[in-house]
């Protein structure tokens, strides 16, 4: 180990969660309590604020900020999707020196854990070190058991299909499609079991992106699942694929690292049900909602963003970089959590998909395992009182 | 007044709400204070359990079970869109003689309203007695301040696009739409400038059904904000007509009383400006979520939909029929309710839309009389932290 003496950086990449703050408050917390650390910097607006050399002087703030704008969803620092290429290294470098930065904290999803490794490859003959913490609602990360930013989301869907589907109990002869969050993987429409107290209660169809969903396979899931029950609620995906491997919702936006859906999945299937089984169908898309609302921090996500973001300090501290921390589920019947570190390498850019035999052999549903696997990540489920 | 002796009948009408339960409850525990009233029954899915004698014994179950209800949202009856023809009163007369029921409850919208003025028509020579329970989260029902209903979907509004816009501002060049309900009344659309702590903070742009919207207005708008700030956040009611009068969401559903959106307001006008502004549009359309979110329950709605079930059976026992009850704001500086009874004739089926005079001159915002007005009706207003 090669104790060194510097200034630390926070940046933030990516989309923003409910509780990556929460994590700025523990990398803020934890650099106070070592003297090697000679102030902290938050990058604004991600990685265009470091080319931009734009800070904000974190360690400048009050204690009581920090917690109060830790206790707050969004990103409070700005965040970017921009790429970085390799020619901006050397300009990021020389950002470092002029500011003796040493330490620095990359936190964000897939992509910015690559951005992240690129940095630390370029940056360790500089004597800097540069730290991953993970963050994406999507759960989509490998190498750690979970991403903070997940149980929240993940409560929120849960919570508005349990809503959603006792408004649309009330009225029989309704159909509602929520379309969930998620790009490319599954977990969070999954979470929206949780919704369910009884066993007719919504969601009735869930669908995980991971497992095409072939049209004639859906108008018969919601045709079955209505002379059933009268009334169909069904979760799908944002990123859902049809059985040619084509999205179902539209998408006008080029590809390329800041592509965003800004689609319309659950429109499109809700006008597929009206017009080919003839029924009253309707979408919701709560979208950003689901990962921005103050009211849904699960506690359990809360603790474990700021965990992340204390361990990152003390990794960096220790002589680590190019490690990303993560989360690691310990053995045993109680949910316990600790952090762990995993070589940037193995993470970069990688996606961490559903697991597909997780997903109930029809196609429409999640199994047990999943269940169990998510249910302590996420906030206390209340149920609707009848009658 | 006339002493009589019998039965009580609850009916929903329309859509659920966060807070129709709780009218329920002031029903039933006032119900069980006057021995004149010898049963309380609750009619399974609106006026369709009537015509059917669908009904729920309410009196029988425990004191516990209708406050566990009452505090949940979503219609625990069950509630229903149709229309009764003129030949179905007769019938509904032959039930409530079997059941002897002689007070009649209908807790609904305008069109529940005109329901309950034919039925208190029809019922008055069998002395049977109707009260309209007002109910909507569009609060536009007229003969009243405001509708139990109104306050925590308007609540629910104001914290989604708080959310939503904490969420754009962090990642800048961002802009979305917000699709709020209120099918032909802008007043929950309205309620999102509580939305607002801070004079840029979202919602940057209003547009109320009230006053027809041209697109070349919305794209000027929606520039020049984007010019001045970044980032957008737009709060438009799905029910938004463009210059011709044209409902800018799509519809495909037949006209009719039980008549529902099931367009798609904010992705038409979002993929609108993609294409004629080249920017990073989406959408967000929390929907039903907005009437049935557990965690969106304004106290103040709450206490004031449990009042106006009360009120309906005291004026059923003090001899009243074909009125509704209504809130009436009490004049002075602090905030204030009681409840009146207006007759039906005067609230059947009329729209009571929001005030041309509270629309800002430029069409894209509210004025500070209506925030007055709508203030102590939501729920309390937290807003972010910020560095």
């Amino acid at each position: 180990m090669n104790p060194i003496r510097g200034a630390a950086l926070l940046v933030h990449g990516g989309g923003p969660t409910q509780v990556i703050n929460a994590s700025l408050a523990g990398v803020a917390d934890e650099c106070r309590r070592h003297p090697a650390i000679t102030a902290l910097y938050g990058a604004r607006f991600g990685i265009d604020g470091v080319l931009s050399a734009d800070f904000i002087d974190l360690s400048a703030l009050d204690e009581s900020r920090i917690a109060a704008v830790g206790r707050t969803p969004g990103s409070a620092l700005g965040s970017s999707r921009s790429a970085v290429a390799a020619a901006d290294y050397e300009r990021v470098l020389d950002i470092f020196r002029a500011r003796d930065i040493r330490f620095v904290f990359l936190n964000g999803g897939n992509g910015s854990m690559y951005m992240a490794h690129q940095l630390a490859c370029a940056a360790s003959a500089a004597g800097v070190r540069v730290i991953g913490i993970p963050k994406t609602i999507d759960n989509d990360i490998a190498g750690t058991d979970h991403t903070p930013g997940y149980g929240s989301t993940a409560w929120f869907f849960a919570c508005a299909v349990r809503d959603i589907g006792e408004d649309v109990r009330a009225l029989p002869g309704r159909i509602s499609v929520v379309e969930i969050m998620g790009r490319y993987a599954g977990w969070l429409t999954a979470a929206t079991a949780f919704a369910r107290a009884r066993p007719d209660d919504p969601p009735h169809l869930i669908y995980l992106p991971e497992r095409p969903l072939p049209m004639a396979q859906f108008l018969g899931d919601v045709e079955n699942a209505f002379q059933r029950r009268g009334t169909v609620v069904v979760a799908a995906c944002e990123g859902q694929k049809d059985e040619h491997g084509r999205p179902l919702g539209d998408l006008m936006r080029p590809d390329g690292f800041d592509r965003q859906l800004s689609g319309n999945l659950g429109h499109t299937l809700a006008q597929l049900l009206i017009r080919e089984l003839k029924v009253n169908a309707r979408s919701e898309k709560p979208g950003l909602l689901g990962r921005s609302s103050m009211a849904f921090i699960s506690e359990v996500d809360w603790r474990e963003a700021y965990l992340c973001g204390q361990a990152a300090v003390k990794a960096a501290i220790e002589g680590r970089s190019d490690v990303m921390v993560s989360l690691v589920r310990e053995r045993g019947s109680e949910y316990r959590v600790t952090t762990g570190l995993t070589p940037l390498a193995e993470v970069a850019d990688k996606d961490r998909l559903f697991p597909l035999e997780w997903i109930a052999p029809d196609g429409n549903d999640v199994s047990p395992d999943f269940l169990e696997y998510a249910r302590p990540l996420i906030g206390p489920m209340q149920h609707h009182a009848r009658l």
